[in-house]
């Protein structure tokens, strides 16, 4: 009789480092859930349908109460960057017993457990579940820098983020807006940008922060060219071998051949044809209310969104639970959770993981194809 | 033994027009669907979930190849106003032999049967399918016409329109933009505006057809409030008692705090403010990309959106197949399907009705509320 071995990662797999995020916040949970992949064992999820790599993985039920012993994927491991006695308690809170790796080196990090680099910043008696502290703040810091040097170094492959609070950082003294900017100073990188990837489709955008007047002046063909050829990049690195691209208009209609808006055609036009003599698969402009629906139905495998909100809108409203945003143009992988801290559900358990599955594998495919420049 | 007789709707309760919409689009078919209620015998939807009334009427498994008897709702009545002949082309496509009422006069209209008043306009030698020609533009218009002439007589309780084609019409030499402009012109109205109506949920549009600069331009407290107040009596007259109504920004994250913008503080804020004055249960400004998903949780039942594509957007993302399209501010009830004819798909019986079940349905429910002023 001849036994087949379950597949099991060995110990010389990378090691993607999980930062814990506030403590706060829902990250300590959906951090335990994800690498546990941890079933909802009743109510609104019977079942899990991520299409996460490490949830493929283990496919059986685990109920509440049980004890988890996570089975392994085959290509990875994770380890959690962050505080064990706060990761207990999150445990408690979802009525799982995992069994905890606690590693001084990642690299002595396990399949098949919860691996966890303790930080030892916290604990739950410093702080109250859902609320803005200075100490949350500066916790969630600390692990965040911890997993920039680990990557930088080239001991964690990549590092996948949990929500930091913005408020709880500045009360800690920490002036940054938020992880991209972390990242993009630690690492010394001027030239980033963000893909937001929502169940196979990419969507980046040529503006974000700013007004509407503002973003409306900062569309040039260079902009947009940019972005279509980030775009590209990014999808082939996420496993797309001839990525789609479809670029959306700025105005209504894509401007009705120039009635509602002349941009199309003085500048997303002339950057659509480059970008076309250039060879890449690039296609539009569309108009904004109709590209992202074609690209969730496959027809494309990334947008350009000229307005932060085109493409947040279609993504938030199409499926608030499996975005990932991606840092493009740092010289190490990163990927985070879509969503925030959601203070109003920490500490309930009924935080979905998903957004960070999702995240673990959209590093892990980074990873894999990280030879495409 | 008591015999309980199914309900059936009485000759007398209202009778809603449905026209045809343009001859060489999936008008005809979905119609014809809608009608019968019919259920797709296999493929990809093989259970209606719609909610439709009439459907929800008609619980019963129809196969492809069936003679369709469907049974009537208890409310009221429908008749297609349109081409016997093109109806009995889309018949055979989609292999169902519905029974068929040729009426001279609309109030004959039957329950259980599918009521027809023949227009003659047009035979299926005259066009082909999926193409744009001047006789399908004419025909048309034709039922329109006559939808519009029978709701103001006060014969058809509503008028339900299946989607047209803009450069058939041109063709055919009746320039105007689509069903909106026409019906306002033939009740003798200025003020309307458009409703979009999704699950329960109803968007309405402060700016629409312009460029993104224009506007921004067009922002102002006056008509952020009249978008308020008519957000809120159209969503009482969808069966809503106290609507929530929830106004959108026009900047990314609503301004930011007059970060990234002023609009907000200008024009918005003042805006809702007036109208909580007045007794409207009204929230906002939210930041664009999330106020939509919370409507879509059932946190509000409006949402007043500053752009044409915050609100299409969200609406196209989140689900194109359900969506219906109100004119607010005419004499008459006139609700729509929320696509378009769809060339590319006509004539090959896959044609989803559900969104015209769902259009059927907001008649109805303005019909019932139609007190509400």
């Amino acid at each position: 009789m001849i036994m087949k071995s379950k597949p099991s990662a060995k110990s010389d797999t990378p090691v993607f480092a999980i930062t814990m995020g506030d403590p706060a916040g829902i990250g300590p949970e959906i951090a335990l859930k994800a690498c546990c992949c941890y079933r909802y064992g009743k109510g609104d999820r019977p079942d899990c349908r991520s299409p996460c790599l490490a949830e493929a993985a283990t496919r059986r039920q685990v109920g509440a109460g049980r004890r988890v012993a996570p089975t392994a994927n085959t290509g990875y491991r994770l380890v959690i960057i962050g505080d064990l006695s706060v990761l207990r308690q999150a445990a408690k809170k979802i009525k799982i017993s995992p069994e905890f790796n606690v590693v001084s080196d990642i690299r002595l990090s396990l399949p098949g457990k919860i691996n966890v680099l303790d930080m030892r910043q916290i604990t739950p008696a410093d702080f109250t579940m859902g609320r803005v502290s200075a100490a949350c703040g500066r916790a969630a810091y600390a692990y965040i820098l911890k997993g920039i040097e680990l990557a930088t170094q080239g001991i964690a492959a990549g590092v996948i983020t949990n929500p930091i609070n913005k408020e709880a950082l500045k009360a800690a003294g920490i002036n940054y807006p938020g992880h991209t900017e972390i990242f993009a100073d630690k690492t010394g990188v001027r030239d980033f940008t963000m893909l937001f990837y929502l169940n196979g489709v990419g969507v980046a955008h040529v503006t974000t922060h700013c007004s509407l007047r503002q973003a409306i002046d900062l569309i040039s063909a260079e902009r947009v060219l940019t972005h279509i050829r980030l775009l590209d990049k990014a999808m082939k690195r996420l496993g797309v071998k001839k990525p789609r691209i479809a670029v959306g208009g700025l105005n209504p209609h894509a401007g009705e051949n120039g009635l509602f808006g002349d941009e199309e055609k003085l500048y997303i036009i002339p950057a659509v044809e480059q970008a076309v003599a250039e060879g890449y698969n690039v296609q539009g402009p569309f108009p904004p209310d109709t590209v992202f629906m074609r690209a969730f139905r496959k027809e494309f495998d990334g947008v350009v969104s000229m307005l932060h909100d085109h493409g947040f809108v279609a993504l938030k409203s199409r499926d608030f639970e499996h975005g990932v945003n991606i840092t493009i143009g740092l010289p190490i992988i990163r990927t985070s959770v879509g969503h925030g801290t959601a203070f109003d559900k920490a500490g309930k358990g009924t935080a979905s993981p998903f957004s960070l599955l999702a995240a673990i594998k959209a590093a892990w495919l980074l990873y894999k194809n990280k030879k495409i420049q």
